[in-house]
């Protein structure tokens, strides 16, 4: 058996949704015993979760409307990959979205989000030396409000399931646990 | 504006794919200034991610192929929700994959993997008292191998990056607290 493909062989393959920001692709694969089946995944280009740390140990958040839950949900800064590195697409939704600017950035990881369904990744950048612009360039869709909280703080409620974004809950722990071992 | 829908208003609504696992539904909306928009989410029921941990403080995971990404990945034992509470759905993929049957399995949290796109969300379930069986029941697209290590060692793992799949690497730091709490 092919160590990468796991002896699943791709025989057909067509989009059913195509966008820019994902799409859904509709696979005939045939099992390693033969049998085909039918397999559609969302074919995703990634995206970026960025943990602003200020000077003080404050993380700059988002409380965002999405539309997708038809709610408010408290969320890191983030933000499609425009064919850029992790690092710069970072820094640019963070200009972007909260007016400040990152002196550092830093890849902790990279996680799938949805491994069964989708080829969607997120990368978790640290942002530090953050110096505030006061300038936004928000898109039209993007309603949300500023807040920040002690990085501790947001660790105990990410840890204790009270952050509901999972990608953002997973991204300040991950954070957090590389400022303590540099600490 | 109202709170729950952000004043977003959906005039139109069709299904661009529909599956047993999820559907592509695409709206056109009405954004707050009366700018219609189109907006393409996936509907998703949602899924279990399950941490079973035995007596002795290990975990069990799997190492399990999954299609979208070509590659074989670390992760909890996990499943669509059929209709049923996350505890019973637990136990139910927990007994097919794996073979361990748990005696106790206690929710832990609830997580949306991917706001922008997808209301998807996972329900993070705890099982322990853990018996073997011995028989399995997967399904022809499960190609998995069981994996146990020390909890501890695997949320370490998953605090420094090294769990790729981002859901299973949540679930284990959210377990891990739980336990850590109630010792």
């Amino acid at each position: 058996m092919d160590q990468h493909d796991g002896g699943w062989k791709r025989i057909q393959s067509k989009y059913l949704f195509e966008s820019r920001w994902y799409s859904l692709r509709q696979d005939v694969v045939l099992l390693p015993d033969g049998t085909p089946i039918t397999y559609t995944m969302v074919d995703h280009p990634g995206y970026v979760m960025v943990v602003p740390v200020l000077d003080d140990g404050s993380v700059i958040l988002e409380r965002v409307f999405r539309y997708p839950l038809q709610t408010t949900v408290l969320e890191c800064p983030s933000g499609g990959l425009d064919g850029e590195p992790p690092e710069q697409a970072a820094k640019r939704e963070l200009e972007e979205e909260t007016g400040w600017v990152a002196g550092l950035t830093t890849l902790l990881g990279c996680f799938y989000g949805s491994s069964g369904m989708s080829n969607e990744r997120f990368h978790v950048v640290l942002a530090q030396s953050l110096e505030p612009t006061g300038t936004l360039a928000r898109e039209p869709t993007e309603q949300m409000e500023i807040e920040q909280m002690p990085l501790d703080a947001a660790v105990e409620l990410a840890r204790t399931g009270q952050i509901p974004d999972g990608p953002s809950a997973l991204a300040l722990i991950v954070a957090h646990a590389r400022l303590g071992s540099s600490r």
